[in-house]
């Protein structure tokens, strides 16, 4: 980590022009939507019990810079690497031996297994899915490679990736404070004004929702047509998914309601052929047919707190609206798909892409991620792990999606011998990544972090197909990249989710090196 | 007051309206900048500091109606009115009398016409001036006369005319929340959907900035040229002149800077030809030339604190920038020019409009007003504000600007025993306007109030002028309505300024009636 690829920046600010700067940030977020609900930490939630307060997204002053090779290399595989998705969530005899190892070992896993296994029995009645992908990369530098620069994926989220609002916002924000000279002019050739990089993530995935609204078709019985955000109640990140919202209404003209994860068995049934109808509690009389489930909720164990939850899950899988993801989509996502695809001279990537050319340029992307099970590669990453010398290239993360909990390098002996064996194969062992480290400034609830950062560039997928018998052949519809986030955190900290705290929205300035 | 000319509205809201409403209307509002800073008794300053939070602006749940033909005799009349007052703020020797009597009662007037005096000397360098003007009614009921319902002057704001950037917003508002079908269906034939509408005030009054920016000319000396407003610092309701900013910048391509108040001598000076120049603390080596100053600050007695603060007033009004507004044109906005215009009989009006049939339009807008002085509708007035029963048909208001202070129907009579009868002509008395009651719920400071309201409708109006010679007469160059703004305040209180404290933004539902 640390290798100083960057050339100086970002430059430095004078007292005056950090107020400038700041007071420009902080007014032009909160009249563009580029905030969130504030954290209890801000704000305690008795101070502020109705949510009326909001301030500007944790976000970083400055555009971080990011090499253009690597930049567009993301976005041009971002077709393919929907493709490889979709393809892996259409084939469950493939997914199936692999999802049965992790039954014992993860029971968030086996109670996803369990809803798909009950809808398959009785027959899936909606053959489309909907994904709104999101591929999360981070520069690394091998000197010993050629070229020293490529971008390496640390995840492919295939469920509530989110951000994509905010995402739009910031790079905006970024042009603007460029726009009325906030920036010190800086003379480094390598950084002409015009650098930064708009992102059309809002447009681009309401989009694809509006894709799969107009693919479900009319209702038999001319019902009025709807699209549900699945949601968490509270959601502090809750602008990022409205701009979505209002895109989707004001330029495709398709109702959306918010529906609370907790409220779904309250305000949805399904018609006898399982088309799902939902009565919104402020119209109980009017019986709306939804055509799309989005999940910004339901990605995460700890919303799973007994049977009425999977209950609510069973039932939407279970209905006839296009699934935004299908519960096999949610598990394609998971990191033992994402190590089994990239575990060295593995087979499977051809499975799935057998043009030759873009398995390639897929697998480039792979860092080398090792089962921590008792095959051949998984006794070479126990050996690999047990090491504190070895193990400090490595990062130990569960399989299980969300971020948190994983472990990092030196650290990961110690947590091997007080974890019983058995549950080691919950784990997978993942090369680090070494991204190049710079400078920027962080505001977040209301004050300034400076320091070392390093940035994990995320590009957006969409991928609406028709899979007419699980284990059959995928067809695509719809297939397209859709914009892109900067995430920006502090190089002292090794999580990277904002909305878990950690980190900043962040916008590219494209250089070359 | 009171009188129920309005049908039953607005229809009742279940509890899970309410909640759906609200929620929409919170999230809505952040993410489209229909926001203040929070006011100290929700968010204390030591809290927030540095002024990272905001909330949503004080808005009603609900369209407030108004009476179709109201609204479009306001619209119609603006440019007349504009055409009014520029022509009032070009006629220094009609002014020079009624300012004169002023300057021993009212301070902050004879202040005022100190610098137009200073800068008359000397002659003006700048013969544009810029209005972005308000013209705020009541409707009046009086069915005693035919049509029994029309359109009261409360009063001409020529400074500082603020809600432009909100008021924009909240009619948008109030179109998504129908069009998500927030509200419940009325039945009422008087109130079909779509009654709703948008005001254009932030197009409208940044294209006023951008003529006069434009009118202004090249740089002689090839500088690069600005607007500056002029503001309170710190500022709660900054979103609002925020959105005219940025509409300037992103529509029209000019350079903006905020400069607050105390800020001025620092920050600029008088080229030789007192071309005025703005270094910003930021960029202190720029050199930026002003064409154009918008006040936002500087129009209420309380911001002049000593010689100091006079001397930044009179550096402007000095200079070659574009005023918006003069000095003259503030003085014309005071409240004894609305007396004299509004006498009863008073030969004025026709001066500045000679056409006839526009003086009549513009007159029977105005409710009457009396002066306070020794004059026989003085005198008339002395004893119709004395005595409880007859008083308690007017209000009496203090001559200068900025709201607060108003004595109401009967607490007149007592107010003035204890006032100096010398004092008394610092005051005007004026009609009581009559409006309608009708109900609605405001939304403020994360709180519902449910009640009796009512509305005062704004109609912003934009005129640039051209004056070769004070006392010469104005060449109108620009000339437009520039939308609408709608306050609303329970019926209790007597006030109306939002930013005070009392009231809600607001937006028209337009009926016949």
């Amino acid at each position: 980590m640390a290798q100083p690829i960057y050339p100086e920046y970002p430059p430095e600010l004078s007292q005056a022009r950090r107020q400038y700067l700041l007071t420009n940030l902080k007014d032009w977020s909160i009249a563009h939507g580029l905030a969130v609900r504030p954290a209890p930490a801000f704000v305690p939630s008795e101070q502020d019990p109705e949510f009326a307060l909001a301030t500007t997204a944790p976000v970083t002053l400055f555009p971080s810079l990011f090499p253009k090779s690597c930049f567009e290399e993301g976005l041009s595989i971002q077709t393919t690497y929907n493709k490889l998705y979709s393809a892996i969530a259409s084939d469950e005899e493939w997914l199936k031996p692999i999802i049965e190892e992790l039954l014992d070992i993860d029971s968030f896993v086996e109670d996803l297994w369990k809803v798909h296994l009950a809808v398959a029995k009785d027959g899936y009645v909606q053959d489309l899915t909907l994904g709104l992908f999101r591929s999360d990369y981070m520069v690394h530098i091998d000197s010993s490679s050629s070229p020293a620069v490529g971008i390496k994926q640390v995840e492919f989220n295939t469920i509530a990736s989110s951000f994509g609002g905010l995402s739009s916002k910031v790079s905006a924000l970024h042009q603007h404070l460029e726009s009325i000279d906030a920036y010190p002019s800086h003379k480094d050739p390598l950084i002409p004004k015009g650098s930064g990089v708009q992102s059309s993530s809002v447009p681009l995935l309401a989009t694809g929702l509006a894709a799969a609204h107009m693919a479900y078709g009319n209702s038999k019985e001319s019902r009025p047509l709807c699209v549900l955000f699945i949601v968490q109640d509270p959601e502090r990140n809750v602008f990022d998914q409205r701009h979505l919202e209002y895109e989707l209404s004001s330029s495709h003209k398709v109702r959306v309601f918010r529906l609370p994860f907790r409220q779904i068995l309250t305000d949805t049934k399904l018609d006898t052929d399982r088309t799902l109808l939902y009565h919104a509690p402020h119209d109980p009389d009017t019986s709306f047919e939804v055509t799309t489930v989005y999940f910004r909720a339901g990605y995460s164990p700890d919303e799973y707190n007994g049977e009425e939850d999977w209950s609510a899950r069973l039932h939407m899988e279970r209905s006839r609206a296009i699934k935004c993801p299908s519960v096999l989509t949610q598990l394609a996502g998971c990191k033992k798909i994402q190590q089994v695809l990239a575990t060295p001279l593995s087979p499977h990537l051809t499975r799935f892409l057998p043009n030759r050319s873009e398995a390639e340029r897929i697998e480039k992307t792979f860092a080398p991620i090792y089962p921590m099970d008792l095959s051949e590669a998984g006794r070479e990453a126990r050996k690999l792990a047990s090491d504190s010398e070895s193990a400090s290239h490595y990062v130990l993360k569960p399989q299980r999606e969300g971020g948190g909990n994983n472990i990092y390098r030196k650290a990961i002996p110690e947590f091997l011998r007080n974890t019983p064996e058995s549950h080691w194969p919950a784990h997978i062992l993942m090369e680090m990544i070494e991204p190049p480290a710079q400078k920027n400034i962080i505001f977040r609830n209301g004050e300034l972090q400076k320091g070392g950062v390093i940035c994990e560039l995320g590009i957006y997928g969409v991928c609406l197909w028709k899979n007419s018998k699980p284990g059959g052949k995928s067809e695509i519809l719809e297939n397209w990249e859709a914009g892109y986030l900067l995430r920006t955190k502090g190089d002292q900290s090794e999580e990277g989710g904002v909305a878990a705290g950690f980190g900043a929205v962040d916008s590219c300035y494209l250089i070359d090196i």
